[in-house]
């Protein structure tokens, strides 16, 4: 019987704008969403009638609970139009949940909202298979993103402030002024402080026993400004703040630095957040976050600078993931929206554990991993899984017509100009081609040991004949299966092969989870693994590379996973190289690490982490109708 | 019979810490304090168990509800350490509503969060008189400002943005990118073009025909960079950012420019959601906020940057106020923070509106004015009401034995640094000299025809000798009554002769209110008016404020009112000209504008809009409890 949260569609032909098909369903209270999740009132809180907090501590109450299947959505390499991996997502739920009565729960990253008023409008889906309400999905939801950025600030402020008050006080003034006299004439060290203490190898608990050497060393953190890498983040497409110079008004006395500000998914905090599995965990990772050295080349932590516990008070109501609605009435998860370059791309850890437990067994959770299956799909197995501890039953690999003629060799796609006459007309030529991506794919995901589904996105243009040669190039390069889906144009029931098969396969699945490297092997020698998994035949590191991947292995920090930063336009470094090339030789321009985060980050090229707004910015249409209160012109 | 919702305070002895004060009391589910008020479901929405916000509508469902008595609290000129203004508002609504049952709402402004982690602490009253949860009060509520920063940045991303577009573009170029041929090969106009096409004089309404001079003037808003006025924002004591220049990466092409951050309270659109009347206000406001002049003069204005809209989705959750409670389970509406001396430093219109018709007849709405009574009461009456078109029967003055004391000679009062003797022993001739602030205080806010009754915070040191000085000194003053209170201490029950002289004073007030100008007199009247009021003997205005004045007079914005910019330590211009001066010379530096929120602002010496860190910022202390997920350390 099918759950009485569940909305069946009118839908229409052709299909209408997002925003209008989202406008036209009146969502359900989420009180509903949740009850029927089983979850009782004081699991969750309110943020309004449309969205909750499910609160972390729901998962003691459900400890007993089996998991359910855990199924990630991962793609071929994409044109820049996007492939529908989002809409697939959340299309095959609302197949699971609306037509084939499972239990069922969509995880999905929560979109930065400065895209939002720029190029490239939302991220709720498409279709008759989107997340409502959109609006609120796409703007400010619960606020995590707004509490990230204000952590990321205080603690950038608190980097320059400390260098400021080092460079005006002595040893013993700065000390003094650390560990200021009670009324009585008492001096103490504040709680956080006893982290760098132990740190420093100082046992002491009374500051009036510390010797100048150990005052010095405590109360002295000597960063070295050209070895921060913290930068400044807002959730706005700004591009002058790329690269600034801080520190001109005349207070400051000179003391200027070149630095600049990221987009605020793009901070490390964002990434602590995708992967932390517990208040406590997350309060040591937003401690042990590295902003620079020392001057003597010792990583400095938050914790250093006193401030990793407020960091946890701004983060603590962002730890609980937002529930929210399919247009067809089923629940979602939107938690946490690392960057799926400079970070691993994945939503929250603690929203799949949630999602697991609340479905049960035999019940799915459905979870995205951006960009293509060679970053997506890697960096959730190797990364992501590697911190959670689960083990995914299925791994979905979403491709398109129209992507495999470009792999095939079609012309350039580029956003915003029309498609070439290829993409439109039947080409089963460049299709076949083409399915050497694909298959790429497709094998680097069996040697995690997982299943694998090839979800067709299916375009109206699409035919029939270049559809049987996806399926059969599906089959032949050890895919579970291949199932043409139609569920833009209509919902949940466009999907429900595809569920079927995700069924079938999450049942079949026997196989161990085995990770692409070990942990104990060196920076070395854990990019060179992705590197031949990416089909390059070596690896060559820069100077500076070389240095970074040198130091981070004297600091301590060798035993990290990998999260490589390359674009996702190709397999390899290079956009234009399409299909599946081999023989390149991948060049690591730079090394750089989230230390609280829990991973090292190559850098495969230039990566920009601050978009910005075009002539004429999609903002030029969003606006509220003052009577009803509705916003217009999301898209 | 007392309401339902009331909870009886257990008081200690000394007065504990704050926080633990507030962690103390388990609050009430807002749910209960919402009905209490007479609020249905539909007329709020929750945002955890603790905070909801009340939906602007509710207004239109009482329409025919009377309003309560509204009442203003301002103080006497402050010392460094603060005369308990918020404080004795909370105790002053829990006495009326806890101990002489009456309908009552308090009225706060919303703390910027940013000072919490520096010096400053919280701001949700103190002692035995606070609003609670205090940790939620002091941190990011309901995203109000955080929905400020997101709307301020992105608009200075669209100016910076768009004079870059414009400085590589033809007008053809440029007009073709803001009007781009759809589909069909048809150009329209973005809903929000056509303000700027009105106010260019232009009533086309199909792009193709718009002649070559009216693209120019259309497309091309030449903003010249050096007259730009909007900064950005952050909610974060980052002084670095005080001073800066943006632009710098290589893909800016030299366009570098020097500009700043404040901290996000100073944002104009603190201002706008404090003096806003409705969301179809709200959009006009916004639309028209000035953000600097074209190369000719010309005002450009934020839906000349297409932006208006947008802005106004940004802040469509933020423009209803957020309901909470006091430590007696008093309700209280927490709505807007501008500052007090850039912006008008009063809480929000809309919250006090809708708090007037909750409380209905014979009910007591009290909000706070911010610093002293010469910079809060005066934006108050001349501004907040002026824009309301509200009427107060009562003005509270605060005043403390301290504060006088430092009026009538007293030494200098540090933050920070141990009080001298004369603060805590017994000096009636410090007092009764230092009563002519008071007595100018109270002179003043009677000149606007209401009742004003002076509030004697007590601390434990004051003696009844003291404080009868003051009681004579008020009453010869004007006052309607003088009270001494002791909330900080006791709760409500320390202040039920205060509710008492409130209620009377609120009873036998029948005069209409007297505005100190009308608006239509010239920018330098109104000026001079204020600087009379403060006993200023002459107004002295630099070649800047001359330029500036006859610039916004030319540009028709001369009836706005005035927003002095103010220090609150003195009546003059000099902080240490304490008690009452005469006969000073008044100095405006600058003049700007708040075209958006309504008002001119006159720089009298120089405003710091970004605070800093000190070397042991207050998040020292701040952590969270990982095993029960409470804040500590908060003060």
């Amino acid at each position: 019987m099918p759950s009485p949260t569940i909305r069946r569609l009118d839908v229409a032909s052709p299909v209408p704008a997002d925003i209008d098909i989202a406008n036209a369903v009146e969502p359900l209270p989420i009180a509903d969403i949740a009850a029927e999740l089983g979850l009782r009132p004081d699991h969750y809180d309110l943020y309004g009638k449309y969205k909750a907090k499910v609160l972390l501590s729901v998962l003691d109450d459900l400890k007993a609970q089996q998991d359910g299947y855990y199924v990630v959505v991962g793609g071929i390499t994409p044109t820049p139009l996007g492939e529908g991996k989002s809409t697939t997502t959340v299309g095959l739920c609302q197949a699971l949940g609306a037509f084939l009565d499972k239990k069922v729960v969509t995880c999905l990253r929560q979109p930065s909202q400065g895209p939002t008023f720029g190029i490239k409008g939302g991220a709720a889906g498409g279709g008759y298979s989107q997340v409502i309400p959109m609006d609120e999905f796409n703007l400010h939801l619960t606020g995590d993103i707004h509490a990230i950025t204000a952590a990321n600030n205080l603690l950038a402020a608190a980097i320059d402030t400390r260098i400021f008050h080092e460079n005006s006080q002595s040893d013993k003034g700065l000390f003094n002024r650390l560990c200021p006299a009670n009324k009585e004439g008492k001096r103490h060290f504040a709680d956080v402080m006893f982290r760098r203490l132990t740190k420093l190898g100082i046992s002491k608990t009374d500051p009036n026993e510390l010797t100048p050497d150990e005052i010095r060393r405590f109360a002295r953190l000597d960063i070295d400004p050209e070895s921060i890498t913290w930068r400044r983040v807002m959730d706005v497409n700004d591009r002058f703040l790329r690269k600034i110079t801080i520190g001109q008004g005349p207070e400051e006395k000179g003391m200027v630095r070149e630095t600049g500000f990221d987009i605020s998914v793009a901070s490390e905090i964002m990434a602590v957040l995708a992967l932390t599995t517990s208040l406590a965990d997350m309060r040591e990772r937003l401690g042990r976050m590295v902003i620079g050295n020392s001057k003597s080349g010792e990583p400095i932590t938050a914790d250093d600078l006193g401030v990793g516990g407020a960091l946890t008070v701004l983060m603590k109501d962002a730890i609980h993931p937002t529930l929210m609605q399919t247009l067809e009435g089923t629940p979602v998860l939107v938690h946490a929206g690392p960057f799926a370059n400079i970070a691993h791309g994945n939503s929250s850890i603690v929203a799949d554990k949630i999602a697991l437990k609340l479905v049960g067994k035999g019940g799915f959770v459905v979870t995205e991993a951006g960009f293509g299956a060679d970053i997506g799909t890697e960096k959730f197995m190797d990364i992501k899984c590697r911190y959670s501890g689960l083990v995914p039953q299925c791994a979905i690999i979403v491709a398109t017509i129209r992507a495999l003629k470009m792999h095939g060799g079609g012309p350039e796609v580029v956003a915003g100009k029309p498609l070439d006459h290829a993409y439109v007309s039947e080409n089963v030529a460049l299709v076949e081609a083409g399915c050497v991506n694909l298959a790429k794919h497709i094998s680097n995901t069996r040697s995690y040991g997982v299943n694998v589904v090839v979800a067709i996105n299916k375009f109206a243009s699409d035919t029939e004949a270049e559809m049987n040669v996806v399926r059969s190039a599906s089959m032949a390069a050890g895919a579970f299966d291949a199932v043409v889906c139609t569920h833009h144009a209509h919902g949940g029931k466009g999907a429900v092969e595809l569920g079927l098969a995700v069924q079938r396969a999450c049942e079949s699945q026997t196989e161990p989870l085995k990770f692409l490297y070990p942990l104990e092997s060196s920076i070395k020698e854990k990019i060179e693994s992705i590197a031949k998994f990416y089909g390059a035949s070596g690896v060559e590191y820069s100077e500076q590379a070389e240095k970074q991947i040198e130091m981070y292995t004297k600091q301590g920090f060798s035993n990290l996973p990998i999260c490589m930063a390359k674009t996702q336009y190709s397999f390899s470094h290079v956009p234009s190289m399409k299909g599946a090339p081999t023989g390149f030789v991948l060049p690591i321009r730079d090394v750089r690490a989230s230390i609280g985060a829990g991973f090292i980050y190559p850098l495969v090229g230039t990566m920009s982490t601050m978009p910005g707004l075009p002539t004429r910015p999609c903002f030029y249409e969003i606006d509220v109708d003052t009577a009803t209160g509705k916003v217009m012109g999301l898209s």
